[in-house]
């Protein structure tokens, strides 16, 4: 039987490092589901995300364009109204696009107040949501501060919970992200000393067993209304901070299973001001601590390992209701968590803990069968799913919108010689705590990473140093070359890279560039006449023209109007 | 009295070059309505468009941004929606923003669909029409060929000359375009030869008196309902093209008032691949021959003549109805002419024939007495006008969209010791002949100027050299030095300077930079907890929370969740 791809399920981890998959080399970690997708499909190893933080990453994900294109550059920004997304584009082709999950989207509301868009209808929904329809929202980011919640809308998980009998005002942060204290107290997740105690919760009531629960339910509904085509964004909060999980997971793993952290005194000395402020942050102080690493690589390893499992479940459905083999999965995360690498924690930054994810991408179809279980180390950026996913569907990618390239050549064993030869990378730090001890304005800000396997190179707004890597003979990018002007070609060469990137033209999205190839001309065609003195420079039948019959119209040579 | 600004006229001229007034110091044209504006106001003499063509200049000036931000890079590439403009920020603070004239604005149909906006809403109009509320929308080039018409839309103007009896199809062309052969037949005005025949037309029905005419209508309007501050954008169709003009403009001027073309044999050795394109097209060959010269050039100052003559209607009306007190007067231009400059017709490239326009604003405000009749040579970028109108009008400019900025200070005299040291303008032909000529891909074939007073750098997409022209020891620039070694560093300084305009942050519009200060380290005070152990880290407050009675919340000193 010839398999084709009808479904795509795109799953989606928040925080997940690319290195802490068993297929993709961790020492002590088993992911033997997520590897059995591997074994299915094709295994990316040089898979950048367009920015190491959750919301600009997601917009360029669900959009297939750089921050720089679609200017949502940090958490909270709103994706402007007007951006177009997956949703966008695949409907256009009868494919149903559908969230279950989290997106970090920030809706524009003055954007649609402006344009009179209704967050009641239809395309408002949709607008609200980077272009998803809704089965499930639910960021699982229920942090709540002195100015209130951190996400101001309802928690599905939260309501979920409560009908389960956890009672609590947020029970998000009281069952599913703390322990308890011998006193019977809660004991936050926030506080990484707890990260080694069970969370407080079933195990099937927390959250990864929950959202992987609501995608079985989508792929049901959808069965049961026999429906067309769709895309699923399964799209996990886990193994996001804060660091806690149920039992068994909580102690699976002991300090032993850590893997040796990836650090050199020598990064703390003349760090580059930006670096240095990061690693003087709350986190990378908190980070570089060994008692921190040691409460929370083992609970972020367990809570892999029940991401893991849950994929597993996921697998079980997908083989018992037959999707496995119509559906295309892939595997990836937003960016990574440096646990403590390169004395820092979370993300922001570019070393390869950070803006490294994993990507896997199954495609069921028979044309794939050649590259089963094969790893592709081609230069691969978040956005070019985007532009695979409308391919897979039998769509034609627009690339005047979509700014990443189709993998479905790679995915099919294809040569592909002009394939990019660096990847881009973001950061926007405009909102945070280190542009003020920096002093930088918003605009100064901002951060570009141009890495081509061999050299990373990061340049920073706001008059300082480039930094600058070699991959090869420095993989675990310990030292900083920014400074040594040994490497000044090299930097040149990036900054001319950089340039002509950011010179591109991204904005240009209302017309094709078949639909400008073939207006080429077309002034004249319209009756714009230009350069005639007298009409003899162009054809006989100007003539007629030239003798006022025609009132100026005309069937000539081709010459645009300017 | 203490004179303030009201309201807004902002006239705009269609391919008037900025050396063809008498205040700019042309030796045989005399304008003396233009020059007493110039008189009550300031005069820039080095002002640049965003881009030399219509459509792409225009949808700069109304919206702020550079052709790079808003993608609107060519005559009718729609300006996608979402895209705010002058009549967004200007009614946001009380300023009713109409038009009366051109635009050349091609709508987002599509992206209207999307968005489910109907162009029968107010709402919708006004994205129709690039935010205008449209009291007269006449693009006045209604062009007709093989291919139907240049623009698809009613020409108002062509119903009113039917209305005035002159009876054709289209009588814009057989009648304001057009002169007379001795046979009767149509001369028509798109054929160079008959530029010295007056138009088939009574002056006062021809296009600039009717303009005219409708602006001072809107400005009656507005007085018998009392209105509040208004903007007004004037936009003329001439000194256009086609060049033909009424009498008794059509004789005013013989062939020893022609300024002599400035051209080089030099130029046309060995030219760079792009400009070869342009002198080899149709246009260029024409306004290389003299007689086109010859015969165009006194039309064109016949028509920029009329236009003057005008102005002077106008400002009668202004002194008349008590409006020159209260209303800023603008006048500029959307490009320039080269009029067979540099072996060259029509504009397109970044000579400054082209690429300057003329720019005059007269703030009647008090605080502006200083300056009046002052000639300020600070580099200008048609995108400061609509900071410019929202300063003028009250407002704070939004600066994180509006990319131009505010010629306020400029008009009252103070001391600015920040102003940009350079100018951008950028040329897309992707949908020209010359792009196929050249064989570019519609990516490819892009340009852009970066010009600072001393040196002018052109930089071509698609594997060229660069041009580059020394304006101080070569003013004509006739001289491309961009293949000459000895540059090598100001080409360098230049590439830089287009590198870190190209990564500006332009598309980070829906959150001002002034929220993104106030923002930091918000995502603690919203109970986002980072970076701590067991809360010793932050302040005492935190015992509380550490022992779990405050579910989390926490007020603390800020540090970003990332």
């Amino acid at each position: 039987m010839q398999r084709t791809i009808k479904n795509i399920l795109f799953i989606m981890f928040d925080q997940l490092r690319y290195d802490y998959l068993s297929c993709a080399g961790h020492a002590t970690l088993e992911t033997p589901n997520i590897d059995r997708i591997a074994a299915m499909g094709v295994r990316f190893s040089n898979a950048y995300v367009q920015s190491p933080i959750c919301g600009a990453s997601r917009m360029s994900f669900y959009t297939g364009r750089y921050v720089h294109s679609h200017g949502a550059a940090w958490n909270n920004f709103p994706l402007k109204v007007g951006e177009m997304t997956l949703g966008d584009h695949l409907r256009e082709i009868g494919v149903e696009t559908w969230l279950v999950g989290k997106t970090h989207m920030k809706v524009d509301q003055k954007g649609m107040d402006r344009l009179g868009i209704s967050s009641q209808s239809i395309i408002g929904a949709r607008v609200s949501e980077c272009g998803f329809d809704v089965f499930e929202r639910d960021d699982g980011l229920w942090a709540q501060g002195p100015e209130g919640f951190y996400d101001s809308r309802r928690s599905p998980y939260n309501e979920y919970l409560k009908s389960k009998g956890y009672e609590a005002e947020n029970p998000w942060h009281d069952y599913a992200n703390s322990g308890v204290e011998d006193d019977g107290a809660v004991a936050s997740g926030w506080f990484m000393q707890h990260a080694d105690k069970p969370a407080n919760i079933r195990e099937e009531d927390s959250e990864t067993p929950y959202m992987t629960g609501r995608a079985i339910d989508f792929m049901e509904k959808m069965a049961s209304e026999n429906s067309g085509p769709w895309l699923c964004h399964l799209s996990y909060i886990k193994p996001h901070w804060p660091y806690i999980v149920p039992e068994p997971y909580h102690a699976m793993y002991g300090h032993n299973q850590i893997q040796p952290v990836i650090r050199s005194e020598a990064e703390r000395i003349n760090p580059h001001p930006v670096y240095a402020a990061y690693m003087d942050n709350a986190i990378g102080k908190a980070f570089s601590r060994d008692e921190v690493r040691e409460k929370v690589i083992p609970a972020y390893m367990g809570l892999i390992k029940q991401c893991d499992d849950q994929i597993g479940r996921l697998l079980a459905y997908l083989e018992q209701s037959g999707r496995m083999d119509d559906t295309m999965i892939v595997v990836t995360s937003d960016h990574g968590d440096y646990l403590g690498d390169h004395w820092l924690g979370e993300k922001d930054l570019f070393h390869e803990q950070s803006v490294k994810v994993p990507l896997i991408v199954c495609d069921p179809s028979s044309s794939a069968d050649g590259t089963r279980g094969t790893v592709c180390d081609a230069l691969v950026e978040s956005i070019d799913l985007a532009a695979t996913f409308v391919e897979a569907e039998g769509g034609k990618v627009p690339d005047h919108i979509i700014e990443g390239r189709s993998l479905m050549p790679l995915l099919r064993g294809e040569t592909v010689d002009d394939w990019r030869d660096f990847v881009i990378s973001e950061y926007d730090y405009s909102a945070s705590s280190q542009a003020a001890a920096l002093n930088l304005s918003p605009k100064q800000a901002r951060l570009f990473m141009v890495a081509d396997g061999s050299w990373k190179f990061i340049h920073a707004e706001g008059g300082f140093r480039p930094m600058l890597f070699d991959l090869v003979n420095d993989p675990q990018e310990l030292k900083d070359l920014g400074d040594d002007p040994e490497y000044a070609e090299i930097i040149d060469l990036m900054y001319e890279r950089l340039a002509r990137w950011a010179r591109r033209a991204s904005q240009r999205t209302t017309i094709s560039d078949e639909t400008i190839v073939e207006s080429r001309g077309g002034s004249r065609r319209s009756g714009v006449l230009l350069g005639l003195y007298d009409g003899t420079e162009a054809s006989p039948d100007l003539t007629e023209v030239y003798r006022g019959r025609a009132q100026g119209r005309y069937t000539g040579v081709d010459e645009d109007a300017g």
